[in-house]
């Protein structure tokens, strides 16, 4: 095998050995030594491609966000086309969200992750820039998505793209950034709960919640259409 | 000083220190040499009082899990007669939901400490029993808060106790428990983002995204009487 291939391959493999540590005993416990142990490695060959531990979560942190992100920006694709309100977009909608919900095993190692170094970012400033990344990322896609139901709502329907409005009389700026902040609490809220309490908030559990949230999403673009409409 | 006063005194200490060392470092950085250092005693001192690392943590989740429920026991005495619907009801609801949100200093370091601990208890088993009371004080409050909502809504606007109805005619059991894990989610995810990122999730912004979403639930729950009261 080429050195170069190797090196892709074994950096991986530590890659995912941070992983099952930070699902099963947390982040704290990802030192290079516990690492190197559980992917059955000497310490120094570790050390040959992470020179620090820093090093090391900083790349792992940038590994799930960018696979998050792909996932994310794949879905976000296939909304393209799709007319608001339509029962395809609703669909493709929640596919998209789900994309961020522990809703099945490899997103759960995936949020599990991610939660966590996010939440390590708080105190260790080696990972603010990674988290600063991944919340400019997804809040990038969930704010697209809220200014996407709301072209829909000013349009009756249609899809975005379909709609040549300038958007001057569509709602309120402050409110699609409410409601992004909004839609981005309640994701990374089900996320802990899933993650924290897995017997009692399901993925079924999870989904329903999140239909319930977007139900009323939807309502408040379209009421706040009719009004500006009524005006 | 009687020498229980001075004990009573000195855990507080000590608890005030793992406090403050989770609040700049993190959970992972109390250990008892750590949290010795910061409250200016001898590790021996620190081991008269708590005899592990183990039994200083639960203790200290203990107390601010008491500290919280205390503050939303307090709030939620404060709604018991005021009719859902009028302002005064909304402005009680508006407290006994910021008692959960970093909004001042000190629900600052409540919450921070509090969502370490939550986190924690995911791979520390001896915290998992004060995480279980503590999600169960918190959800029994908020389930009686959508509880209350349900029935302001199912008696057009009276207060609760003034209510007499056996509760049959009202919104969907499902639809509650769904309506109280929506907001359970709501209040965790902007208490995460209020954390993480402080310059942007204000005390101000977490205050209109929670404004906005009680206005859609008040709005689901008097939609979903409505509907009832039609068929």
């Amino acid at each position: 095998m080429p050195k170069f291939v190797d090196a892709v391959i074994r950096r991986q493999e530590v890659v995912d050995a941070v992983f099952r540590i930070i699902a099963a005993d947390g982040l704290e416990r990802a030192s290079l030594r516990e690492v190197a142990d559980e992917a059955q490695l000497a310490v120094g060959s570790v050390r040959h491609y992470f020179a620090s531990s820093d090093e090391l979560l900083t790349h792992a942190f940038a590994v799930v966000v960018d696979r998050i992100v792909g996932r994310l920006n794949d879905a976000d694709s296939r909304l393209g086309d799709l007319a608001p309100g339509s029962a395809k977009h609703h669909a493709a909608v929640m596919a998209l969200l789900g994309e961020l919900l522990p809703l099945d095993e490899e997103r759960a190692v995936d949020a599990c992750v991610w939660m966590a170094f996010k939440n390590a970012a708080r105190t260790k400033p080696f990972l603010a820039a990674e988290a600063d990344r991944s919340h400019r990322a997804v809040a990038a896609v969930v704010g697209g998505l809220i200014l996407g139901l709301a072209a829909g709502a000013e349009s009756g329907g249609a899809a975005p793209n379909d709609d040549d409005s300038d958007g001057s009389a569509g709602v309120d700026q402050q409110v699609l950034v409410t409601e992004a902040e909004l839609l981005l609490a309640v994701l990374d809220g089900l996320t802990m709960h899933a993650l924290l309490q897995p017997e009692w908030m399901t993925a079924l559990m999870c989904k329903d919640v999140l239909e319930a949230h977007l139900e009323g999403l939807n309502r408040r673009m379209t009421a706040g259409q009719q009004a500006i409409n009524a005006s």
